[in-house]
């Protein structure tokens, strides 16, 4: 049988939660979720989706350490950013304890980080928690951490802090392209996988090499379908490789000599992963519910 | 009252279609259109759709000289592009003849340019015949022309040849990102038009300066908001500036020392001409329907 939990981590984003029993030893005694991510919310509903996802998955009082975007400002309580230079080791000094809550829920809600210089504005919630769960997994850390996702983060970290941030609509620009715009066509054919390589690698190619004319590439998707024949694999490996790579060819200069953690899922990780070696850098993965959990931890120690 | 038109110029798009009566001695004897574009259109639809449109305008038999997406796969009848380097003094030899108009009308449409090239694939239909139109024009052009648009067209002309071309997602990228993205939330407010020139500066430069991070910077729409209080007339001028800098600056190499035709609508044109104009390269505007006829025009006596 599971060990009890003895706290729980949360991490809550715009379209999920996600939370996990943690024990005395560090193992995970449950793992919930639900699609009651901050952005279907009202203020008020966030104690009762809490007290559904976790009620009785536990015994007593607990710790519940919460992430993301349930500190935004349409969340359940707003916990206001840090700044950087942002100090990941004092993160949950910005905490704040949102009413409402059964009462042996001790309930905290963890800051997000900005970035407020005048033309280099920049937001993260939940990403700060991860990047703290690596100095956790990789202690001294220093160096560029990049969190694909929706909204890519890159972080530069040193000395223990968020130095300076910058994010990547890469994966939000691929739905909308891919949904909403006239390169839908050619997203709509047969899938059966065997051209994903090609298109991944020729989309790669074009972003890392002239990432100043992405915008004109994404074109191609439509292009290579009407005068090539490029079908639903190739067109949409080679969208999902063009933005990766101009992603990582337009930061090139934040990569350093140390390999470079990727924290974000196997999938993207791999992309990424890929896309750093044709320049010349090392990366390795971690999975983001590991980090996110470790952050959450260090978080609750500290 | 108006001359009689001699003939009809008709720019058949995916979203509107429009037509021209010319008269003998050039001048525009009337003006029509609607929003039956190709997109909305079954093939056997077309004729009725013309006659709506031109019938009783015209007296007897006339040419109707037609550009754009009615030439498409999916349009009245598909006219088959021609390769780059296209030789724009014979795109009427490239035109078809489609049926079911009236008798009365001697319908040609004409075909769009094919770039082929592996991994430079590209397609224009509509845009060669503004082209054509600048030849008119400007009798003997060589150099860089910029369509600004839904889908910008960059055009390296010479010797009366597209020698090779561009297009870049720009307008559509706008579109979709404004209504579909996380951006949306940055577009609702109030507009007052106060803050619009602040944010297309803003944009163009970031645009100009780093158009490698253009897929990061468009994300500064939601921080600037979020951090500075920026309002939906700063975001919007800002996500456009960003935009267009970023073409305008990932094209860079393609500008010479001529003055740069800009084809397109006066409201564009002015933005695509501030950013060349931070580049150090001058511009000139030509509205994109008196390019449409010209190049009708030209093809009609070709």
């Amino acid at each position: 049988m599971a060990q009890a939990a003895e706290w729980v981590a949360v991490d809550w984003g715009t379209s999920n939660v996600r939370a996990w029993g943690i024990a005395a030893d560090g193992s995970t005694a449950f793992a919930v979720g639900s699609d009651k991510g901050m952005g279907k919310l009202q203020r008020t509903e966030f104690p009762g989706v809490l007290g559904e996802l976790i009620g009785e998955k536990v015994d007593g009082s607990v710790d519940v350490v919460i992430c993301g975007m349930a500190g935004a400002r349409q969340g359940w309580l707003e916990a206001p950013y840090l700044d950087t230079p942002a100090d990941l080791r004092r993160l949950s000094h910005g905490a704040v304890k949102p009413e409402g809550a059964e009462r042996r829920f001790a309930v905290r809600i963890l800051p997000g980080v900005a970035q407020r210089a005048a033309g280099s504005e920049d937001v993260m919630r939940g990403e700060e928690t991860q990047l703290l769960g690596l100095l956790g997994l990789r202690p001294g850390f220093a160096g560029t951490a990049i969190l694909p996702g929706t909204h890519s983060k890159w972080a530069e970290i040193a000395d223990g802090r968020i130095v300076r941030f910058s994010s990547a609509m890469t994966g939000e620009i691929y739905e909308v392209l891919s949904q909403h715009s006239v390169l839908r066509h050619s997203f709509a054919g047969e899938r059966n996988g065997a051209e994903s390589e090609a298109g991944l690698t020729a989309g790669l190619e074009a972003g890392i090499a002239e990432p100043q004319l992405v915008t004109s590439f994404v074109f191609r998707t439509r292009s290579a379908a009407l005068l090539s024949g490029k079908g639903a694999d190739w067109c949409s490996a080679y969208l999902s490789g063009l933005l990766i790579g101009a992603e990582v060819a337009g930061h090139r200069d934040w990569l350093g000599r140390g390999a470079v953690p990727l924290i974000g899922s196997e999938r993207l990780s791999k992309i990424y992963a890929a896309a750093l070696e044709r320049l010349g850098a090392q990366s390795y993965a971690i999975d983001a519910a590991d980090a996110t959990i470790a952050g959450l931890k260090e978080a609750r120690a500290q």
